[in-house]
């Protein structure tokens, strides 16, 4: 194990983008209903304006402007108007609730499962996702993800990249902020867990988004660890 | 499956004495610590009196007498007076720290891990216990016990009976009550989680209180379910 991260005891992880794929998941779902439907949909460009309705909808929360609301909620708010913005309009109300549950149903990365087991076998390992707990337990029976422990947005009524995620994670664990590090695929969540005195692991996940999108996938020194994947991970720490 | 079981989608349950042996684990425990010490301490005696100071611990925190503690905290309280009370002396303030650790290394039952394995393979298994997460995660890494997630006191900053304990687990999980199967060993849990909606399922634990102990371990027909063992609990839910 490297020096820097000598002294982590619970690894958290962020999920969508991290752990799972979402951009895949939900547009081959997208597109198995479009074909069912038969809609015309640019399922990937489906998927992508889903997702980018989140952000913003979590800083209203952060910001006072709305209540706390689980992501099942706001993802169903967005998927409203996606679907007006795709110009589908012929979905029950049915297909809207199942469609939305995709989001329960998001797949590992290849890497993901073996390299969760191997880490699981000496540190703690929990989700730290703004993702709500029923939406990742249900993840993890369908993806075989074996957590420790779920740790989640309706855990503590926070979203990252609020402090409250961070520490409130460390304190339920008993550990201090020093023996936790943030694994994620996303430098904003690790800057946020940084200065919160998390240690931070960045794991590159070039298909995030899709092929044909450019992410920032540089490693950097500010980081504790920069890894290619769990496998990776696992073997810079000793794991 | 019995008719009234079905529809239960997720199992929470009560961990000490229910999943793991507590009396056994910290009579064992505070055996070698006495052995290694040279100290004459009757260890089945120094556990149960241990555990008897922790149900009026947690209510004095329910009836807003005390702020809410974990029950890391409690435990080492009431492990204060019962070092009194056996006239121990001479132990360290690390020994004392590592004694009060022994609740997270608490054994399960010879049944309980292949029980739960079976349990989990159709239904969501969660802890609903009023021990802390650290505990709950440590002791789950110790003894294999296979949770989905884990939901504790410092989830909810309640203790069990109360009605947001069971409430709160079933709201985490977007379940309806009537969704959930409480399982203890335990009746007051039972019945408590029965008067929120939950179905119930009590597993008699003879030796919860080391032998020589009677309990109360006769079927009830107002629960749900009255099991043997994890592994009749399961042959009953068609697991």
């Amino acid at each position: 194990m490297s020096a820097n991260a000598a002294g982590a005891k619970a690894l958290v992880f962020d999920v969508f983008g991290t752990v799972v794929d979402w951009h895949g998941s939900v547009a081959r779902e997208v597109r198995g209903l479009a074909r069912e439907k038969g809609l015309r949909v640019n399922a990937a460009k489906f998927a992508k304006a889903w997702r980018a309705g989140y952000r913003p909808a979590m800083d209203r929360v952060l910001r006072g402007e709305a209540p706390f609301e689980k992501i099942d909620v706001i993802h169903r708010a967005i998927l409203e108007d996606v679907l007006k913005q795709f110009k589908v309009a012929t979905l029950t109300e049915e297909e809207k609730a199942r469609l939305n549950l995709v989001w329960h149903r998001l797949k590992p990365w290849p890497d993901a499962v073996r390299g969760l087991k191997r880490l699981k076998a000496k540190l703690i390992i929990a989700t730290l996702s703004n993702g709500n707990t029923s939406l990742l337990v249900d993840m993890a029976k369908h993806g075989g993800l074996p957590w420790d422990c779920v740790f989640s947005s309706d855990t503590f009524k926070l979203f990252k990249p609020d402090p409250g995620m961070y520490l409130g994670a460390a304190g339920m664990l008993d550990l201090k902020p020093e023996e936790v590090m943030m694994v994620a695929a996303h430098k904003p969540d690790l800057r946020a867990a940084a200065a919160c005195g998390l240690k931070t692991a960045f794991v590159k996940r070039p298909l995030e988004h899709g092929r044909g999108t450019a992410l920032d996938l540089a490693s950097e020194p500010e980081f504790t660890v920069n890894a290619e994947s769990f496998l990776d991970l696992a073997d810079q720490l000793g794991c």
